[in-house]
């Protein structure tokens, strides 16, 4: 412990002084700085929170938003949550591009808010394939977990229809290339939920992740339909290349295929490009580096091999 | 990746009205269109919030809440924090037996509002049972973690309290048979957290959870007195039968009962209505799925085989 | 289930009136009440939360705040951020003086304040060292995740830098001697990110989590440099001995040391006052409580044990 | 001034607590207190400022609101935030319904709900009688004050189109005799602008008042087409009769009649059921109590003879 | 109107530069810097408006604060509010001392903390004294307006209960002697309701002001029971003698005094000390600059020589 | 009184339907309906609330803004309140001068955003010179109420000051050329100050306004140095000549010239463009609407003529 009892040898307001002198100079900000390249703000994450308010509000109808909805004004709400949403996201979007931009060109701007409105309109269009593929992911959950009482409870309260939500969101996004603006997403339904489901993960209608906390799911993973999943299961990496510079090589596929009708348990861990055959169960803790095939049963091997021992402390 | 660079061939404002007329197509919502049937709004996370703070400081006093409490005027603040709860907690008990009814007689509601009533009466009448388990709850925390330095500190800092304050006032809900509600506060307490215990666990005095983050224990588990878990504990159900149409049977006891003084260590998994005997201890990431006598101690097979290899990668 | 048909046989307020009355009954509150000695308010966790994110607008400029940030004008902003957070933080830091103090002596408290003040110089006094610190940690993540498009990205989006800010002030004020505010900081990044590292572990330049919840690194902890965890991964006490009262005794070391260039995978649960070598790689869901010779690679046994095997549920 | 200097004879508790028990004799309270008989709260300013917002930006698409309006989108923004408006509003009268009923039974609450779904439907379809008068009031202000750039300016910023939004919609529930509501959304404009219209005075189309602080129009007042008022101008009673009790007799017709094309000039006093006949003119600062006819001009006898004088001090 | 088509000679960066160089320099903020001596920071409106916000729902239960209030419960709204708004309070006028505080020694402030807490307690003794004279004020405002249905319209609705609501907290904080307390109190009610009573004013029971907007009482004033003013009255002074340094002397009495039963009406000016007999009636617009006899009726000689006029224009 | 008892013939469901298309109707919104012409926001009422919250905060250091202010952190906090207030103000311009903008080429935008950037940085630069102008305005109110304490209790208090710094900064804005801007600030200070001074009013230094309800002062008005008018003062247009199309002739002179050293008392009016001469001195309620000789008083004719009457009720 430092020395904390003995007389500062400066006022604070002296400390004060040279810290914020040090802080400001060049070598020490350098590398933890944002350059702000055209006056563009950064994205906001206050922002993104209410489109994915209405996002939801859209999605779900009745079950989020500022207003009881009934089926004559549906319309109403739907559309106005909607026409507000596309133009908020459109804003971020906007930014996300900036965000990246290396172009000192000023003038480039109107492109950028140009491309961002023809990403935002790709986005909407597909709203209605991310609503018919969370209805199913409701009745995977239902079907999945005997402690659901109706689909309603499942939409309203389960971890598992957050995080899906937050990611087809984020997963469209991310195909249509728009930068930062998913990853952002991503963060905060893990933030929430503890599922932490990269934006570029593939993954199929009727999925349900049980409680979730501490379940991975990275960047290159391709899940097929009707998949299972339980709370701290890794679907990762196991190594990865580097360039000549010592930088991991990027966006390499290096995760596993998950096929469908599978079940993995809670903290199996899953590494690399392996596929997991259609219909297999990976038992919980399993560590797997290879291919699993079809319908095939993983369990760990210690699991029959547990020791009662005798003896004071563990 | 979707061919992002290609000019819309609609323009925006095309795109949203058929994108909102598609939404509003009822073959679309139908799945994940809650249903109003008595004008009654859906129950509001933010008021829930409310009253456990309101809770919290009526539990704790001198801990939250918005003023220092000193012995003469705590009776004002018990009394007026317990008070605004009981009115804010009906009401929201009654929108959780709306959530649920199937009846379209709008008279029925004041026998809901009625019921609503009753039920927080008992609830707030078993509220100094609930400081009774959580005081022990508090000095398990305090005997339990080295790092701890008062039980001021325990209260005001530690996620496992403040995880069973949600959960002992979650399950005397559960209880009482309110519904909804319940699991809405055990999902808060979740998300901030990281510890999900379904209302329907019944867990005995001097309980901690260290760490916490992952653990989960599930609807019909039963937990002794001075029980110890750690982080990446599940108490979960191994597998569970359905019906004719494919649903899982509800409610069936599924989950371990875990006798007093057992400690179960991080990443263990316990499955299906198994008997952790008195005295037990679970080491870390064990797989456990049948019973383990009083006073056993379990380890991991491969614990004692750890095996130091040469090689490139993992 | 209680009777929750049966009809109440008080009123609730009459049942109200009672609960307030036993609730402010001596020997109910007396172990769950906070006693203020000198009128003085219990820290804020929201105050604090307003000093960390003018503390994070400070060591990343630009990235956070409420302004853009031209180098022309960091010193405004960085001085203003850094004057108001080094007020706040002292009135915090008096408030956490208070929150241990047992003397009843009033006329003490202007020596706390000035205690308060000096300690907050001293902290002040090393900003410079945290953002030198956590500028490595920034490269660390960028090199060890494929995912990671640029550092800018790196800083905005990863709970691991996000843990790593909190963690850093939270260990600086630790060894500082201040009482809760460390734990309170350290408690928050918890809650957001899953990432449960106590303001006591000392650890060095360029590390990174990935993903991250579930990772708990205990108080005693020592990590070298370049070390590299994912999620779920425990550094603990295996056990800890209690004095004569039952109380464990506090702070004796009894966490892992882990030298530099460490890497441990998912669910590893390294235990007790053990030494991971310099370089040896850890594998997931492995179980260590002995120490890991420099450069060795450990596995789970079970993990070239894998069963395939048939039957119904698992 | 009282003796501050002298010491208080009770602790700052005992006078607390003394006080508190003076505050809660009935004897004390009893003409202060509001008795609620239905467990109705008080009317909400708060939704009520929601509603007047959300009728705002109804009646004047584009202007107020959380959205950008195209005439493409304008059916979905007018349509949720009327639907949203009216739910809201309907709950409100249903407030202010129970604010004066002295019933005890609880059981016609129902039939209160169902009136003021009633009145709210009425009111509604008032809207756009509403705004066409709006429109017109826009209009006067346009061409009754040079210092208008546009009528966009006018409708963004006058105050006088504000406290006439807020009147019409107040008079229009007056008319339907929802009772309280109509008052309290005059005070809200009165407090915001400095101009008190009782709900009660029935206004022509093309109204304006110009700076209007201090403008008071009274309950029983009829005001004709085109009509403009300074501020500081009073259409007041000049005394009203009381029955035996000696409460004033409420609601008889006490206020001026001010026909078409009048122009009040500020300060001006006008008290009493007279008429001032179409297109007179009431100079500042005048008082009048009996009728003018019609086209007159009415000036301050004083006005002409003003007086020069020496000396010190007026 | 400036040149603003030319282009500027500086960027805008270094105009902010020397702008800020400018203001930061001593001669030019010397007379507008508040020097803070003591580290105290300056009263904080909101803080006051909460306090204002806890009085209001303790003098007048039921009507405000955020709950319904049954007899039974009463106490412990009460006690709540009473309690938290005195720390508030108390906190609050210790900033206020220090505010004029020209002392350079720090010491003294706990003794400022004794005298603010001393003086608080004296004003809560001083509360039912108010809430009395604020039921005859409620009384007088119902019997003086025939638009007011019942008393508990008045009490929710009117600016006078408002505005003397704030007035004898304010008055009873002024007689006390504490500093800027009271003025800021008085502002805000001048703010919202446009009716400017000076703390210092002494006004006996059974007063109201109708409508109010505009309405001054002086300092000195002194008012006494039953008396009624309508809006843009002004109780003012006339002149007020400097001392040698051109400064006005302060605190002289200089303002009305008017007698019981007393009503002036709307725009009536009253200067300097004179006093208005009991019983006395002044006229609107009357400007009275000397004393009134008991029961005297003051109209303006104008009043009856209004002037039909022809012609163009006023 | 409409007949409100009479049961609805339509659903509330029908008549919303219909009162929204009847909203949406071209002919009903077209004169009500803000026609964005580039996708630019309406300017936001709270962001300039902002703006002038840290322009008051830079131009009284240590008054207003979230930090004490030593004078060595001086710079700090005046640089970084003032950089943030360029950036959003310069906002809020661009969007000011889209507001009146009708060109439909959006391509002109970029013009828009260094027009208003170029403003800003003129604005910008007198600030200085704003700050001089208030300190003397502060010294006017200090030595023109006996009532004022200190200039610390005028600056942190007195309405005068508010409005002031409201006007001067709304002034400096209009002289630019920078459109509606500088109407919301005037509006925002009228509403909380009930004081009316359009911006383009010139106004020397050493101004005061006591009281100030009701007070107003016209678009086209010159006031000289040193002077003090009283509430409920007008100084406006007698008339103002219309063109063809019946709408005033915008911007001709039509205010008063009040000339250096004089004092108008509560509720005169001075109408067109007439001189008050040096000195002169205008008494309460007086109707003014020809020049004034420097040096005269000026008194109502009626005020000697008062007339003491019996009768009943006034």
């Amino acid at each position: 412990m430092l020395e904390q009892s003995s007389p500062l040898e400066k006022t604070p307001g002296r400390i004060l002084e040279e810290v914020i002198e040090g802080l400001c100079d060049t070598a020490s900000y350098e590398r933890v700085y944002y350059r702000n390249w055209r006056d563009s703000p950064m994205p906001s994450l206050t922002i993104l929170e209410e489109v994915m308010e209405r996002l939801r509000a859209v999605l779900f109808p009745g079950f989020y938003g500022k207003s009881d909805v009934a089926s004559e004004t549906m319309r109403y709400h739907v559309g106005s949550n909607l026409d507000i949403a596309f133009r908020l996201l459109a804003k971020q979007i906007e930014r996300g591009l900036c965000f990246f931009c290396t172009s000192d060109d000023r003038r480039d701007c109107p492109t950028c808010a140009d491309r961002a409105l023809n990403l935002t309109g790709r986005f909407v269009a597909g709203l209605l394939h991310i609503r018919r593929l969370l209805a199913t992911d409701v009745q995977a959950a239902y079907q999945g977990d005997p402690a659901a009482k109706t689909t309603d409870e499942v939409i309203f309260c389960y971890p598992s229809i957050a995080a899906l939500t937050y990611h087809r969101v984020a997963h469209l996004l991310h195909e249509l290339g728009v930068p930062v603006i998913p990853r952002i997403i991503a963060e905060t339904a893990h933030s929430r939920t503890g599922i932490d489901i990269h934006p570029g993960a593939s993954i199929g209608e009727g999925f349900f992740i049980d409680h979730g906390t501490g379940t991975v799911v990275g960047e290159t993973t391709i899940i097929g339909r009707n998949v299972r999943l339980y709370q701290g299961v890794t679907l990762g990496a196991k190594s990865f290349p580097k360039d000549a510079a010592g930088n991991p090589i990027k966006s390499l596929p290096r995760h596993p295929i998950v096929e469908d009708d599978v079940i993995v348990y809670s903290g199996a861990t899953i590494l690399g490009r392996v596929t997991i055959g259609k219909g297999a169960v990976v038992g919980g803790n399993v560590w797997v580096t290879s291919d699993v095939p079809a319908g095939a049963r993983v369990v760990q091997g210690a699991a029959r091999d547990i020791c009662f021992e005798q003896g004071a402390g563990i």
